[in-house]
């Protein structure tokens, strides 16, 4: 499906790489567009369900939804079944949430981790990209974003560490990373 | 001063590099740092002191002070004097709030083009950061930040341009990047 060029178009757009910022810049850009008025969404593939972070705090405050929807996965995690679950459910969330037309900005944050894994089909997610409202920005969180979705993205950036307190044995700080 | 390591330690971060995010990288920031209660204070270099986007809507919003103290300044603007006076200005103001003890964590957006230019001495900034109250984060944004400045900072990430939808002809989109 060719995408016409016009003032308000949907973009798809993917904070990738190494380094901090990714879902920060995420979080920035609901703030923004919750400023104008916008419907703002924010969907967790990781941060444990139970997460209380500053980001669950400040969207409770003005009534913003972020849903953290993993359990807290990592490298280390033993029941990875269970973790894919998680994802697969989560998924079928974002695409019903992608078709509802209730939201101007949908973000799926680490969304990479589980189709890196191959729990969640990248040609499924670019479908229901290409199937949504053509207004609908989605912004999408992550290392190693899938080549496929780089593609079809319109706008990628990739966060790149020059430098990190934990090089230096600091832990991480409350509110700034969490 | 060396610096000593605890829990709660303030850390100075600098978001730099061509790609997008870093304005919005610091803006989710101050937005979960808010939801922790934190105080919060972001200082705008470059963008006009009328600047009605979509963080200032926000930032009206909750109460936050996201102040923008910039004449617009372009590579194309006609009366630099009149730019550097103001970013002058803003930085005596933020040295101010770097030694009032009000914030827990400040932000200079685009402070690093005046520091470019020579309009701030990069070692006056790094003084004034040293002389902070400890447990105080700040947040730098901007291309091209000085290495002097990187070298100080604790956490540095480089944005970096994969893909932008300018290249496509697409405009800056409401909410998104503004």
């Amino acid at each position: 499906m060719p995408r016409t060029r016009r003032v308000r178009q949907g973009l798809v757009i993917v904070n990738t790489g190494d380094g901090k910022g990714k879902t920060s810049a995420a979080l920035g850009v609901l703030f923004r567009a919750w400023g104008r008025g916008m419907r703002v969404g924010m969907f967790q593939f990781i941060k444990h369900a139970s997460a209380n972070c500053g980001e669950h705090q400040a969207a409770r405050k003005i009534g913003v939804e972020i849903m953290p929807y993993g359990d807290g996965f990592t490298w280390l995690s033993k029941d990875l079944e269970a973790t894919k679950a998680l994802a697969v459910e989560l998924w079928a969330i974002c695409k019903g949430k992608l078709q509802s037309g209730d939201y101007d900005v949908l973000i799926f944050d680490e969304i990479t981790y589980p189709l890196q894994y191959g729990w969640i089909p990248v040609e499924d997610v670019l479908n229901a990209l290409r199937a949504r409202p053509p207004a609908l920005h989605v912004i999408m969180t992550g290392r190693n974003a899938p080549p496929g979705l780089v593609e079809f993205a319109d706008l990628v950036t990739e966060m790149r560490e020059i430098k990190h307190p934990f090089q230096r044995g600091i832990q991480a700080q409350p509110g700034i990373e969490f």
